[in-house]
């Protein structure tokens, strides 16, 4: 089965939009008891079907086995009842976070006698773009509808049928619960030029969110005429100070690179402080040995560990996502700050220090969306961060920084309250 | 005296950025006391030199009269010792706002054992393009180094001279009080091409702020390759419940609307409650006839006020900035929200009744940016919601919401505080 004839993807695209425009309306007063229903719906239909989903999940799985995809590919793409008792527990915490909308702040009497506050409310619509994961399809319309938003997902042609039965669940479940089912529209075609469509919705669509690799990003960026909150690279630092304790500089340190090597919180760069290079290498030498990571390191630090390969200009813009670390000794923190926000990419950078005055100005100067002492970067996480899920990590500045959950979702209006009061 | 000679307009706005991102990262640690130094340093040589300055501006009333400026354009951009006092007084109230930067705020502890937190934090270099009103200039530069971020200024041609000779103030007011002089930059040609190439500078400025007509910020929304914090129309709007308060439908909707025409929180389309129409309306109009306003209705409204002329659909999508007021008569509330969140700007929207239930529906449903309840859209302003100044009223939803003021141009991070903490 190929996908639904679309004659004008341009005509259909608009068509999703004004749908999703109108079912962001309803959303924007449905209550939280509604849209918590809709969830667990969704989630008992995602393990009530799991012979439908994985019956379509094989479409998807032999297409790809035809088109070449690699096993590490179509592994990430399989289903199995495990992976959909996930999909659907995922659901089920969302039901059970917090409702971030409709909440008010900072609700204050004014000299003129209004009161003055403010509301969270949703952004209105979301248009997802992602790649071959299916679990994404889930999370994204389960933290778009518990924010008040509705959503355009689009996700990898690989997935096409998986999305599609995901998309029937997530249908159903909100019709279930009374609330439109257009809140979550899945875009019914593989045409790449659906892409392109959703891109220029802007009357009809809030926020862009890409998820997937440099080359989607970068695509979504450019084209865009839409906000976009997106995620670039994730070139994190660990600076261990001169102050630093030697035992926690090195258990962090080495969880920072080696707990998982994929993730963009993974360490790339490690900045050493010169004073203390001698004992912090060597200590860490024999452990990355051990993990089998390949070390890099500027001169000063093959002075140390003369063995190890050299650093290039190239290796301090690396985000390596391997077994691979390079190493700079520094003479200090105005040397590792100013290393970190030329060459980093505004994500997660940790100093270990035992010294009071200059871990302040370390989470002060250094400008990353996280910045920590004496833990490893592998925290910057939304579950870690304690916003229950997230939809993406933003190396944006403007609205979300970091982890994005359900309040990055959402935006603030004014609230005023008066009592016929006017302005003299 | 024409501008400097650039001879070529894209090195020279790219060292305008780089010149702005290094003073940025200055202000980042830049303490509380020396912004505020500076600001009142400004302060003072603008009072001291309002000699000079209205030299300089003279030169440019001069040539407006040239080329033919009209009447109020010219007086718009006149000083005059008040004026200047009024500048210098603006500078003064900044310094005396709290200082957003640095803020730490829900500050908690993990199951895992880190602290995490968000810390507020600039948005790095903001870059301001403007017409006319050289005031524009001291308030940008003011709110901009109070939030920690560099500011590059572009002001109209016209303000050329004008705006040129208060940079000199408040670059000298930066270097009395030991801050760099590139923290605020005025774009030293009127060449128009220094638009587009300060469009461009996506890796030297954060964030964009354009205040001007229509056709400026079109023209910057759709170059920019920079996040845009933007103001269009402000069709604002005044709901009049079935169950209003006739007094306080009458005072609010007048001072909405006739406290002054061309602001973009004046009131354009009234919304009636069909059953309390008869009532609202008759005693309305003379009011109206008073100050001078034309009247123009639906259908309905001609019912009850045949001499006024006919609203037609160009109407609802209007913003006058101009004594003209549409009305249109409605069954209840579900039609006036229809209506407002259909055609409205997403600036600026009242109702005026005594019913709780519809109250509270009317603020959480209305999309906009600020939403009333018996008070006067007039109210929509940084100085009446306490922000104590803005830098523009934003009707985007990303980002800031309504009027902007020293939060709006910084942005939170997370600070995560551990004792050696590993992810497991």
């Amino acid at each position: 089965m190929a996908d639904t004839v679309i004659e004008n993807i341009n005509d259909y695209m608009l068509q999703l939009g004004r749908q999703a425009r109108a079912a962001s309306r309803v959303l924007l007063r449905a209550d939280t008891a509604a849209k918590n229903a809709a969830l667990l719906a969704m989630a008992e239909l995602i393990e009530a079907r799991a012979d439908t989903l994985m019956a379509e999940n094989r479409k998807d799985l032999e297409a790809g086995e035809r088109n070449g995809l690699d096993a590490a590919m179509l592994d990430r793409l399989a289903f199995n009842p495990e992976r959909l008792g996930t999909m659907a527990e995922g659901l089920r915490q969302i039901a059970a976070l917090p409702d971030p909308v409709g909440a008010i702040s900072d609700l204050n009497y004014r000299p003129s006698g209004i009161q003055v506050g403010r509301m969270r409310v949703p952004l209105g619509v979301i248009g997802i773009i992602f790649e071959s994961r299916p679990n994404v399809t889930v999370d994204a319309a389960g933290l778009c509808l518990k924010s008040g938003n509705a959503a355009i997902l689009r996700g990898g042609s690989e997935a096409f049928h998986s999305n599609r039965a995901l998309a029937d669940c997530i249908r159903e479940g909100l019709d279930r619960a009374g609330l439109p089912a257009d809140a979550v529209q899945v875009v019914g075609t593989t045409d790449r030029a659906a892409v392109g469509a959703l891109l220029r919705l802007k009357d009809h669509v809030d926020v862009i969110v890409p998820r997937g690799g440099k080359g989607l990003i970068a695509r979504v960026s450019e084209e865009s005429l839409i906000p976009v909150i997106k995620h670039l690279d994730g070139i994190c630092h660990v600076y261990i100070d001169d102050h630093a304790d030697l035992d926690k500089a090195v258990k962090v340190t080495l969880n920072a690179k080696t707990q998982r090597y994929g993730t963009c919180n993974t360490l790339e760069t490690l900045l050493v402080a010169e004073s203390i290079a001698p004992r912090a290498l060597t200590a860490l030498k024999p452990l990355f040995d051990d993990k089998g990571v390949e070390l890099r390191g500027c001169a000063r630090t093959r002075a140390f560990l003369p063995d190890i390969g050299e650093a290039t200009e190239a290796d301090w813009q690396a985000e390596y996502l391997a077994p691979i670390l390079s190493i700079r000794v520094v003479p200090g923190l105005d040397e590792a700050i100013e290393h970190i926000n030329h060459y980093g990419s505004r994500h997660t950078d940790t100093i270990v220090t035992e010294n009071y005055t200059r871990a302040r100005r370390f989470l002060r100067e250094v400008d990353s969306s996280s910045v920590m002492v004496n833990a490893s970067t592998r925290f910057a996480d939304g579950f870690e961060y304690g916003l229950g899920a997230e939809i993406g990590i933003s190396t944006d500045k403007l609205h979300a920084r970091g982890p994005v959950g359900l309040d990055g979702l959402t935006t603030l209006k004014y609230v005023v309250l008066g009592d016929g009061h006017v302005r003299g």
